[in-house]
């Protein structure tokens, strides 16, 4: 008799290593180990993972490069609608989910599994995106969740590994849970967990000390094509070379740090500490071109569904009508969005110094106190005292209530 | 026979010197110059501008000292709301203008008169905001607006003001529009009328180039009451001094610089450059403990008021009753936001290192991962199910609709 | 040794009387049965369920008119936000349930009991809304779902109870689940479950069916004071009374019906009959009246508003801070409403007719087309201009872009 | 010379005969009266119409049939997002003012005009919606607003017109001033101007009063495909033929009256009375289908934007990018909702009583509390307890702050 088969997210680490053999034995599961490269990996690091799950006891061990696929697919629609979860946190490991789970999903239809597997535990957002991904683009598969339902804490999978010879990837050096991409990188756990605590400097790994940067200003200039970077400095480059360019330049002067208490799905706040220099560098820019080239209606009422979008992002709906429908609100607005953004790099900063687009709705003749002036004056008179009207009868006939 | 009196917001600038001189041989009237400090002049400076009232023509020149009433009733609760208008500007003039209009109101009432008067043109917000302001709180009041309806150049006003030996103050090396108080500074005009050219050094004042900044961080610790700004290291200071405290500190640091494209009330967009280091500094740390102390739904509903908040506060609706009904829905908020918020002052930024409440909502024992866990794991998988159940129905009903 | 102690919610129905037993049986406590009267109750019913409550097991039954309070504490919040769920329920049950979880604790904390328990299932909103309201106001007591945890159907419960010759008071024409109080009542399951089925005319009780209602309009003036309704027709009445008052006299012309489809928290959509004939004539006065006594922004963003209270008072968020701060919004407002409405009831409607208000903010004189005009017509063309200006420069730089 | 043309938006009534004159006298051009039927006419009467605007000296009087074009490219999008304004108004004239905009723009291009012009008076909002739509798709082209810039009172323009012989339509019996299309018909002046006045039963024609209406009730069914209503009882229809024919019947049981207190853009609050029967008959059946049909996410964003929609249609915006983006965010949602709605038509009422969908969300086994009950009861538990936790955690925390 056959055993049904499960394709197992695995990024080649502790809990997912341990996974396998634990499915297998548990659950009586065959296993597909299937580790996708979204950014996080170093050149050849893609192979020793999925060699160790073979290693580990996976009957199958395949690999994708997905990078460009997350940059076209994932963070380009997350840098149109300036996502920013709590104003801050550029939703990394929140964008990566839902293409895994599309991943898993495709890989356990061509390998006829019978379920799919994640590696998160009980109480974090992942295990939600997991989850209702999967239930939207395939409900009829069944979801493992291995370390949530054994349980088992970090010692105790490592002891039960060592019985077992499973030969897992303890990093002596990481005391933080460690999540990756092309978009950032995401730490907790350990010391990180005490939010009055200053992060010590091993946490980082993308983005220079501010001690160790450049003590010259480097300037960069993104030239964006209907919300879409295009170019750095005049060189083109396909969307997730050049987040990973403007990263490596923004991260050397170490930019893009992000230390916040976090509001959880699932009810807990949580202290993260995120490392962002290309999406913080980016969605500077993003937002300070529309605020030259977005209608000022459009822009305030984009401003307010930036917010429920990267809430909705954060909770694992990705593959929801109501996502479709705010990407296109915001679809509509980005073909004003082109033009160039000039940036300065120094010291923990990238900021905008200069911006320009020939379909910007600045209008100098219009806005200049000087010679040329276009703006009829006169018309603000009748203007504002329209504008005042209702605060004037207000006052006359309710201003004395309850003043 | 007696001339009507009109008291005139006086800065001792050109525009308005000109307008005591125009207003009284246009208009008929006789003017009281008052200049209100809400933190921009300099020890004795205010002792000039008043005189120079008197020179200009007033028939009377007051000063109001009103740093702790601006600090209190306007500073305060646009903390308390986070107020940036479009996520950026802490809205330095946009808060001072309703308490400039009150004590014009008052002087008007005290002194007898029949009008006040404003020194702005007819492009601005500044002339809205004094407008409805005194709209609202005084609804039979005249105001004048000598420069908007005179639409004089400003070559011009200084060639009308010297055939009449008027002693106004043109600064020769100062080519910007400038206005400053306790929160800020704000400069527009001339070369920063070109949005893509960088900002020259010149126009900065308040915040130090980050070349001239210290070479070493510097901790800044703030204590917060009930959301209100109450110590600096360990040091308890009223509110003004306080903003001008950090401030000082901050702008050292070359902390606060904003650099935009606005949309302004009257329908154009314009570049603003700002100064704000006490503001970007304080503001930061408020938002911060903010995450740690607010429920989350609460936090959420606040965030979407708050882009609401500065919107009407810019566009001069301060005296209004949605303005008291925002303000009592942020009330409420902040007697939960009392803590301490560490910040590390270096080369222009103001980042939080930690933050400490004995009423956070941050809870270890939920959040940790470590032993302690107080969090029941088995609850998730109901709550995810749950959670995902309409996308799954969707997915299954209507999932093949347009995908 | 004693047996625990729980209050249990006790409606005299079915399956709060088997949960007695049950509870008793299974999970050893000793039941003292807790009924509230929000409204619900003929005269004399109450007498018959406390008895009914001694005669299922019971140690201890007990009744409580909570009328007024529910009136003055849930119904008047709900006015003065216009509390609708999707637009059209006015929350019956969702507001009694924080008030009954309320005296649960209250009564477990008097009888020293260890625990609290409702009847409800494990797909319907109320367990939400009596659970998260209970971990709020007393996060220590445990809550027991008997109905929830059996999972009996109908039937089997029927049959359990017959063989322990509990005495249940099925009423065999009674194919409805039923839920009632001052506020409204509510109807679901059976022949209601198909939503493109018309409801039986013998669902309803509280409104008269069409064909049945009086051939004369019958006109109703309700006069608020700050946004509550304090007289009818003339005649002051405390809050209770007077919901029921408008109740009769509207629910006799057939007002009040409310058929929907509907969204759940735990993720389903559901079909619910509501008769609410006082609700819908209160709330329909109560917005008539704030459209003339708001000022426009104030009206317009507390519209938007009221959809997110509705949905967290339908959610279980009572005793929230979100709740609390969206009140103080609310009673911001209200100070402004105050005044008359002149309604009609005839045949299913209650239309308003005429409304006034002393401090009303509808000025003739700026409204009439007729002599004594007041309005400045000039004024109007600088506004449209500026009104317009964002627009006009969007279509000169942009209106070519993707037309 | 030639004198320059204008082509005026001519509706056949007092203030458009008169200022065709007006125009040609005071201001040189030459006029041509352009009159859009959107379903306001008689038959033969858009004949009369063309003949007196060539009485009135028009030298060129043009007819357009706009009926179909309206329904399809401004009627469907306003069903499609429910737009009614301040949650009652569907926006009768504001749909129509940027269709005849649209019309007046083109006939100027094809006839070489210089100008285009309203008759719309300084304190409403058409000359907005006229205006503003202009600066969007033509912003070249100036607008001549007569009756604003004139201002002349109802009996002097009648004076006027008498000494001149311009053969004016003065219905001696209509003290009302009406606007009226396909969608509804508007009246307002005279005795509707007390907000507490009940409107006399002469200001109504396309609904009868209620002592009129049938004694019988009436089923109508409509089905919707894609958010769009095509067949009435089973007959399919084109849109501005089944409006019609649904404005008829339900007009017949006196359904669609809406007597409101206004906030219009220009700062004052006026008393309304529309007639809308096929409107409200419509929205209600397709706000429906919508709670059956979107998921629920979806559906509550889309209520929101609802609002912010119809406020930007009243407000004259509908060329804007803002209404194009929310037309996007509401097309994404419309492919979902398919399906049939049951309303029962009578005594003023067209109120829902069954709805059917093949694609619809609701789900009998998910909802039932019958056998066949496919709702796993036991999640709810973990979801209950997850979905408290934020409160239950502020409720320890922080529940003792200010009780």
């Amino acid at each position: 008799m056959t055993r049904p088969r499960l394709v197992l997210a695995y990024s080649g680490g502790l809990d997912t290593s341990v996974a396998i053999r634990w499915l297998a034995e548990e659950k009586g599961y065959d296993i597909i180990a299937l580790a996708i490269d979204v950014g996080q990996a170093q050149p050849g690091e893609m192979d020793r993972v999925r060699q160790r799950g073979l290693d580990c006891g996976a009957v199958e061990s395949l690999v994708v490069d997905a990078k460009e696929e997350f940059a076209n697919d994932y963070v380009g629609p997350a840098i149109a609608a300036n996502a920013l979860y709590m104003g801050k946190y550029p939703l990394v490991s929140a964008l990566s989910r839902p293409l895994i789970t599309r991943h898993l999903v495709e890989s356990a239809k061509e390998h006829g599994a019978a379920a799919i597997g994640h590696g998160c535990t009980g109480k974090g957002n992942d295990q939600v995106r997991f989850e209702v991904a999967a239930m939207t683009i395939a409900p009829d598969l069944t979801v493992e969740a291995p370390i949530r339902e054994w349980g088992l804490s970090r010692d105790a999978a490592i002891a039960w590994a060592a019985e077992r010879d499973i030969p897992i990837p303890v990093k002596k050096d990481s005391p933080y849970s460690i999540d990756e991409n092309l978009w950032g990188r995401t730490a907790e756990c350990g010391i990180l967990e005490d939010p009055w605590a200053q992060p010590p400097e091993d946490v980082y790994e993308r983005s220079a000390a501010l001690v160790d940067t450049p003590d010259e200003p480097e300037e960069l200039t993104l030239r964006f094509v209907e919300g879409v970077p295009v170019e750095v400095d005049g060189q083109p480059l396909p969307l997730a070379a050049l987040v990973a360019e403007v990263d490596r330049r923004a991260g050397r002067h170490g930019v893009g740090r992000i230390d916040m208490v976090e509001d959880r799905l699932v009810g807990i706040k949580s202290r993260e500490i995120y490392e962002c220099p290309g999406a913080v560098t980016i969605l500077t820019a993003h937002r300070d071109l529309e605020d030259l080239c977005l209608e000022q209606e459009l822009a305030q009422e984009k401003r307010a569904l930036e917010g429920r979008y990267a809430q909705l992002v954060y909770n694992g709906l990705w593959f929801t009508p109501l996502k479709r429908a705010i990407d296109a609100f915001v679809a509509e607005s980005q073909p004003f969005v082109t033009g160039e953004v000039r940036l300065q790099l120094f010291k923990g900063q990238a900021a905008v110094v200069g911006r320009r687009s020939t379909i910007g709705l600045y209008d100098e003749s219009l806005a200049t106190y000087d010679e040329g002036d276009a703006f009829d004056h006169t018309q603000a008179e009748g203007f504002v005292k329209l504008w005042g009207l209702p605060t004037k009868v207000w006052a006359q006939r309710q201003g004395h209530v309850r003043q």
